[in-house]
């Protein structure tokens, strides 16, 4: 049997694939894959350890078309910290669309996972936020508040940046390294309405179980990215701010009512079956309407399809056919 | 970051990983675990891809006390063999269970698997078959049917063996390869019913999904193990021989329900739930009684789990860790 089998680890990947402009693209094609309707993405396989405070997501989308598709195994241990090794690792299996055979391993310890996830909080805003949206509230201090950012900047004229953590400290420590860079004004908030106060694009990044964002203090013309909750138990918004927004956007409506802010709403009784909101990849394809004035609330719930794990795969795999 | 990931191609465990006496108990005390409860194996993540007459399962399952758990990926692609290419393949990744991070990547190709689901064969026989057994029908004739008996070889005392397949020139040559191997006296059957009469053992590992075996066909001592189905819509007994059975066995009475041959049997009204037949790890362990007496006729019905696939990555380790 010959090793036809590419692996490529977590190094070589860095070394190569980035946030970049081309990979909002990807992903924003990938999410219009998905509204077309041939996506074949079965519920997320979630196994919960709580022995060891642990959790391990399975997720997949097989695309018509595309040569391969991902099995992305994401493990989450949340005592790895006091080892001074990141919570979450795994990696993507990439099989081919035609025999099944793998064609690759990509041991990326969660690195891709940062980078699509980064990547639709880009694709949200390009195609929710105000055109001019300049002023960024991050909600959280940790990776994705970076990489959030850097997805914005890709598409809207980001000038300025309010930060606000629950710890103090880690939302200061952030915004004096990232203030002045390439141009950017980086400021810390101790107050998380002052943050969001005048802010064109609210991003909340956090893994909390109570709601960080109240729905009193939003504002006309704000778009609110919440791309922390991927798991049931997790809330990030008030769940007064979906019954607020003009126009709530999931990435896709089975997994948001399930484990994204939209559960929460649900909870709250604040909606009710069947549900007509409409999934991102339809706004970006053109079968529903994105923001239509200027003065929309508009929320994206984002929690992570499978589709984007095998979209940044089947990237990963051009950009190393290349040579 | 260091490579600390073993990474073992098929060539590499074909070299050192066999179907054997030690795999047998292997998988044993694997079950037993299962039966012991602390074992948490979330449900097969099933996907189906009709447009490329495919489908790909994904297993796990995390045992308390063992070091490490697989995370298995099997893809069936039915059309591979006009390619000149196996139906399956697959790998399995296996995460330490302390840290969740990636510790080994078996690219098998699916050989592991066929060896755990053959050892689990033979520790259903172990437990159900009469100790004398020493005579066995096969139905089917692939690499399963090869397997399976080798697994029946390790636990008891096999003599004589008869080999049913649909195609019958299949059923011929397999019995013209094996008969007089180690002393077995091998013979083809052209009907099924004359292959199982007179057998201890009777074994199914085909994809049918129509029934093969018939309840009337059932003699008293009989053991009979089902290990073809694993998807709904397989079925390879008349779902009248587990009402005619004295014991049927599940491997994962959730599993078995759903995807063996208990779901035919509930299908056609034979039993009601609440379901109280016993696990094959309840009657290793003692918690469930096996074969009382030797005119029993017996069933095991055998889907395959998670728990197996642990087992055995967690056994490639060990062989692999002795250098």
């Amino acid at each position: 049997m010959s090793d036809e089998t590419l692996i490529l680890n977590e190094d070589q990947l860095r070394a190569r694939v980035y946030l970049d402009a081309a990979l909002i693209d990807v992903i924003e094609n990938a999410f219009a894959l998905l509204a077309a309707g041939d996506v074949v993405m079965p519920p997320v396989l979630s196994m919960h350890l709580p022995d060891v405070n642990g959790e391990v997501d399975v997720k997949t989308a097989y695309v018509p078309g595309l040569p391969g598709f991902a099995v992305k195994i994401s493990p989450g241990f949340f005592d790895n910290p006091s080892r001074g090794l990141p919570s979450t690792s795994g990696l993507m299996v990439v099989l081919s669309a035609e025999t099944g055979r793998v064609r690759a391993v990509l041991l990326d310890n969660g690195y891709l996972t940062d980078l699509r996830t980064a990547a639709a909080g880009g694709v949200a805003a390009r195609h929710l936020a105000r055109a001019d949206a300049a002023r960024v509230a991050i909600f959280g201090a940790g990776l994705q508040a970076r990489m959030q950012l850097q997805a914005l900047r890709l598409v809207r004229p980001i000038t300025e940046v309010a930060i606000w953590a629950r710890d103090p400290d880690k939302a200061r420590a952030l915004a004096a390294e990232l203030d002045g860079e390439g141009g950017l004004s980086v400021r810390a908030e101790a107050d998380p309405q002052q943050a969001a106060a005048g802010a064109d694009i609210i991003v909340t990044t956090t893994p909390a179980s109570q709601p960080i964002l109240r729905a009193e203090w939003l504002q006309p013309g704000q778009h609110v990215t919440a791309m922390g909750s991927d798991q049931p138990g997790k809330n990030e918004l008030d769940p007064l701010c979906l019954d607020r927004a003009d126009l709530y956007v999931a990435d896709r409506l089975s997994q948001t009512q399930a484990m994204g802010e939209l559960r929460a709403a649900l909870l709250a009784g604040l909606f009710a079956p069947p549900l007509d909101f409409p999934e991102l990849g339809q706004i970006i394809s053109g079968a529903a309407p994105g923001r239509t004035g200027t003065d929309q609330i508009t929320i994206a719930d984002l929690t992570g399809t499978g589709i984007q794990d095998t979209a940044i795969a089947s990237h990963v795999l051009t950009i190393f056919s290349q040579g």
